[in-house]
């Protein structure tokens, strides 16, 4: 591709495609927060995160560095945390704004 | 799926995902850096960044909130602005810590 339009359009495919993974990871952290609630542990495993963040670093072939890779997760993990606790709560359903 | 080792096993999956995405996407960045070079054009253009975000918030069907969307976006598109200018600068390559 040459034009700015294309890589554009292929940003836009690959944006779908992210924010439909996000919400699946997001339903798996709700449905885990159910579970850590019935099994009555706390929704913050320091050991799980660090896990995590050891996984993406590893599979990670650029061009974002590993730093970048480590601060994007750091936020998904976070807003995972969130919804978790959320369900954790028995908290209300998904509202669009 | 009743137990936490799958919803994690699922997790682990889906960022593996989103690592390729998440780098396939700066890809793109960085060819538009580029082309915007060749153009003589500036990497930070305000209206694509609000486009972007429009529609990846329209595309959102939770449970992840808009903001979380978002906050997660805006996170997204920094990081290409990062890799985008870069190789507008003529910067090296991508190196594993």
């Amino acid at each position: 591709m040459s034009d700015l339009a294309g890589w554009r359009k292929r940003i836009d495919e690959i944006d779908q495609q992210l924010v439909k993974l996000l919400n699946e990871r997001s339903q798996c952290a709700v449905e885990i927060g159910h579970l850590k609630k019935m099994l009555s542990q706390h929704a913050w495993q320091p050991q799980r995160e660090a896990e995590i963040l050891r996984n993406v670093v590893k599979a990670n072939e650029g061009p974002l560095d590993d730093a970048a890779i480590r601060r994007l997760f750091e936020r998904i993990i976070d807003e995972a945390r969130s919804l978790e606790r959320h369900s954790m709560e028995g908290g209300g359903s998904f509202r669009k704004e």
